[in-house]
This record gives structure tokens, C-alpha cells and sequence, in this order.
């Protein structure tokens, strides 16, 4: 294992893509600048992981209730017919969790947010209105 | 709440595209009749399932386990570069998570499965022969 293994941070890409929103016990929680999607990620703040496999039990089920948290704090945040969950990683290996809230005739309804085109990103002080919801809903989580 | 409503049953677009393969402790398992992607659907045995939050947090950690389970016995079986897991329910509502053997170079690799056009089906008898696989491995799961 080599010194940078040995750190958490955020894969550049997704750093690139999406904007700190709160640490959660296990995970660092991101909102994606998307206008298209209220869309956030999970990224347990461990380095080196890949496959849920690659956690214990007790941190798989941290990462279902830390999405659980987040599913409820987008429902509570915006609009949402359904919440979406999905670990890919076939882009980014690094693991994350995306928990996006659809609605109805969205950009990519009923298909899926990944691959549904370039991301639009929020006007000015959008994306900080939303994050700050967001904050408020998942600070005061239990 | 109506009799449909009480018994579990897979929703029947997926009973119509995937055969059963083993009930686990709180899902059934079912694989995808499409020969592009070795593909499974966990559906937890309860009716009227919609959204991960519809589950208590037991049965979060226990679906969690189960498709780290499916993952496990994928890999034992087929070619497997990258596992992707989803619970969208945009088309069927019903509670369903999906867990799926990537392979670099795969039909929609990569994007994800979901959207990526018309199911293949297998050959006579390869369907039946991964399941026989797939049901090994689930089975000898502690």
C-alpha cells in the first residue's frame, strides 16, 4: 500500500462533478452539479474499496441506512416520485452510492440518470440553496 | 388493503423476464433471461414493497447481505470485472434491487444495463445451466 492508498478523498472526477455536502459516520455524502437531477453520492471514507464486498457487514449496513438517510432528506428537499440507487463504478472504480431523486418526465425518466447525457449545472446559489436543504435535513437525522 | 395486496408475488414483467432461483431468507432470486449480462433481482417476500424505506433497518442490512451474497456467487460463476447493484423502480414499482456481472467490452459497458435495449435470451438449456451454478454457490452460503 503506498502513501496515497492510505488516504480518503474523493475520486477527482466526482470531485470534479459534485459538491461537499456533509460526513456522515461512515460516508462523505456529495450533491452532483446537476440541475437535471437532485442527485447525491455516498463515498464511505475509506481508501482503497471497489465492491461492497470490499466492506465488512456493519459498514454495509451503515452505507444502507447512511442512503436510507439521504433518500429521506431528498424527499423531504424536493420534488421525487422515486428515489434511485445504484453502485456502478465502471467509470470511477473508487466505491460510491448514488441516491437520486426522479420525478416523472424528467431528463432521463424512465430510464436511468447514468449515461443520460452531459450534466447541467445549477445557476449561481442554486446548487448552495439546495446543498443547504440538504444540510439541514441530514444534520438534524438522527 | 386488498387479498392481492397481502401475498407476495414477483410484479409480472419480472416474473415474465427472468426465471426463479433460490428463495433466500427475505428475498426471491431470480435471474434476467438475457444472455448479454449475468444479471440478478433480489425482490424481498412482502407485498406492497416500494422504496428501500418501506423496509425496517434489519431488513435493509439483510437485502444488503443478500446481494453481497449474489455478488459472491457471480463471481464464482461467470466472468465478473465489476459488479453493479441499482434499485431504480421507475417501470416496476414493486421493491427490486439488481445485481450484475459487468465484463469491459460488455453490451452496454460502460453504461449501465438498465435502458440497454432488448433483452437477449439464452440458448436452450444455458439458462437452466447457470442457474444450476448460481443456486450451488447461493446454497452453500452460510
Amino acid at each position: 500500500m503506498t502513501a496515497a492508498d492510505s488516504v480518503f478523498a474523493p475520486d477527482p472526477r466526482i470531485a470534479a462533478d459534485s459538491a461537499f455536502l456533509i460526513d456522515l459516520a461512515l460516508c462523505q455524502a456529495r450533491v452532483m452539479d446537476d440541475v437535471r437531477f437532485p442527485w447525491l453520492v455516498l463515498l464511505p471514507r475509506r481508501a482503497g474499496l471497489v465492491e461492497l464486498t470490499d466492506l465488512s457487514g456493519p459498514e454495509r449496513a451503515a452505507l444502507m441506512e447512511e442512503a436510507t438517510l439521504c433518500s429521506q432528506a431528498l424527499n423531504a428537499s424536493v420534488p421525487c416520485d422515486k428515489i434511485n440507487i445504484g453502485a456502478l463504478g465502471n467509470v470511477v472504480p473508487q466505491l460510491h452510492l448514488h441516491v437520486v431523486a426522479r420525478t416523472r418526465g424528467d431528463a432521463a425518466w424512465p430510464g436511468p440518470v447514468w449515461g443520460s447525457g452531459p450534466a447541467i449545472p445549477y445557476a449561481p446559489g442554486a446548487l448552495a440553496t439546495l446543498t443547504e436543504k440538504l444540510v439541514e435535513q441530514l444534520g438534524a437525522a438522527p
